[in-house]
């Protein structure tokens, strides 16, 4: 079985036909996808709604705990779920490599399927494009998401001094994934991408009156607290030692020169909520990942983030200019 | 001015951060965009929604009439509008290759800012990845549109024997443009692709009770009507001769061996419109495009698609199994 990936699967015709019917509609495709219509007809967003999209490029297509085609469906559920909103419909986009093996469009395929139920949503809507050979690399996937809304008025100005950080597990598991999956350094054990879905974590939260949650994607933790800070214009602490890493990740950050702080989680939120309820958000937290933990607080004070190392010592945390990692989604 | 894009653009970082409000929010970016969060919150879809999305990986990226940013946003306009509602929301994500001009992908998302305002839709969410020199032939584009519904019940199952198949206009210019822009014939004078938003017209044939609208995009006219055909289980009959065919496209039909109807419209529909209603559909397209026209109309029996030939045979047509043109969107 080599079947190939050829230029013709890509030209709207009965290739491509032959392609949605046996591997999307196989894998994923619901009654909406079936009708094979240019656009799917949704209801039930008369409450508000929330729309997202993200482009998935992430290099090697399969590694520990994940594919491509998981990524996509979790990472895009979970930024709908950190907006308060419940995932409902989401859209795949594919551009294909002349060349990919037909097999491994299925796996990535089935994977997709199988994301989409563990969140409960639904694909609807779809489109394939073939480049030449060497015009891409395996394959891309662009997904689109709606989902209902079901809390209002989370964000960077619901945030008040004093208000807790919480983060619902160790984090950096998906970076040293990707970085050991593309041999830069042999481990004995695999890390396992944390790769999932945080919807029923971040709805947990949402009754305890959270101010704003982040899935900390690229860029990781750091990133998504420097970007809190300034939104809120206020400051931000965070406690090195409070912060879950799992000893694979340490020990590849160790070998590799990372800092966890700025690797990627794809399963994890990181949430901001009042002092007075950070106990029970983490114990709500701890119910989905025994390591949840809260990490820090907002401050007054200038919008910037002071990590308190786990030596005693101060320094300031920022965004990076670029990556520690290209592709690591 | 030859700044570059490089891998750092995608990291999710400072760079990324400068990218999205030099360039993306001071393109087309609303309010929306402006919080740079992870979904953006949208309402109003109360009345049922349609949801698409499309790939676009067109070479070359730009060509008379259009580039690759009009074509995404006119493109998933244009889904919508057919499904009969109109367009709102867009999410743009982008895939580039490091080494893509700065300027290029300015000149890109202007043209997705001009087009978003002619279709009055509000681009409300995006994301961005960079891959390696050679893994990505310059930029691809994926848009997905939410509209709010105006009309149900259109669709395959609408059409009747008897009723009409009307056109907005030539077929096959989107087509004949991108070929002759790829350098296969030297032309006097321009192609130009009729790259365009179908909309106003789709929204008169709701007045008119049409059955059925798509837009001839991959797979031009001819694929279209034969999806029509077997969807609603009835035959077809196209009279060659009434099928509008602008000089230009002929000739480069003409010169390289292909049929116009399987070349790419990107602001055509063909529509299904009772018989008694097709001059009443006519008149009105006409106001839109002077060419508009009747070339057809469905009947009782096999689900197949008979050609009527300009010198008066009859040939059946059916999907061509690959393309005349890869890449044309």
């Amino acid at each position: 079985m080599s079947e190939r990936i050829t230029l013709g699967h890509g030209s709207g015709g009965e290739l491509t036909g032959k392609l949605v019917e046996e591997i999307f509609i196989a894998s994923y495709g619901g009654c909406r996808v079936r009708r094979l219509e240019d656009s799917a007809i949704i209801d039930g967003l008369s409450g508000g709604a929330a729309f997202t999209t993200d482009a998935f490029v992430v290099r090697p297509l399969f590694f520990p705990g994940g594919d491509i085609g998981k990524l996509a469906v979790f990472g895009t559920c979970n930024d709908l779920a950190v907006a308060g909103a419940r995932p409902r419909f989401l859209s795949i986009s594919f551009v294909l490599e002349e060349g990919l093996l037909l097999d491994d469009l299925r796996r990535v395929c089935e994977s997709i399927g199988e994301a989409a139920g563990l969140c409960g949503v639904e694909i609807v809507a779809g489109d394939t494009k073939v480049v030449e050979r060497g015009a891409a690399d395996g394959l891309y996937i662009s997904c689109a998401g709606i989902g209902t809304l079901l809390a209002e008025g989370l964000g960077p100005e619901a945030i008040r001094p004093g208000d807790a950080i919480v983060v619902s597990g160790p984090i950096g598991d998906h970076g040293s994934c990707i970085a050991v999956a593309r041999g830069m350094l042999k481990l004995a054990g695999d890390v396992s991408s944390d790769c999932g879905f945080v919807g029923p974590a971040a709805e947990a939260l949402l009754g305890l009156g959270v101010r704003m949650m982040r899935d900390p994607t690229r860029g990781g933790l750091a990133t998504v607290v420097v970007e809190m800070a300034r939104a809120s214009g206020l400051g931000a602490r965070l406690d090195e030692a409070a912060v879950p890493v799992s000893r694979q990740t340490a020990s590849v950050c160790d070998i590799l020169g990372f800092d966890p702080l700025y690797l990627a989680c794809e399963g994890r939120l990181v949430a901001v909520v009042p002092a007075d309820r950070a106990d029970a958000a983490v114990a709500v937290l701890r119910s989905f990942n025994g390591e949840a933990a809260a990490i820090g607080q907002f401050t007054e004070g200038k919008p910037r983030v002071v990590l308190a190392t786990r030596v005693g010592g101060q320094r300031i945390v920022d965004k990076l200019a670029a990556d520690q990692l290209p592709r690591i989604c």
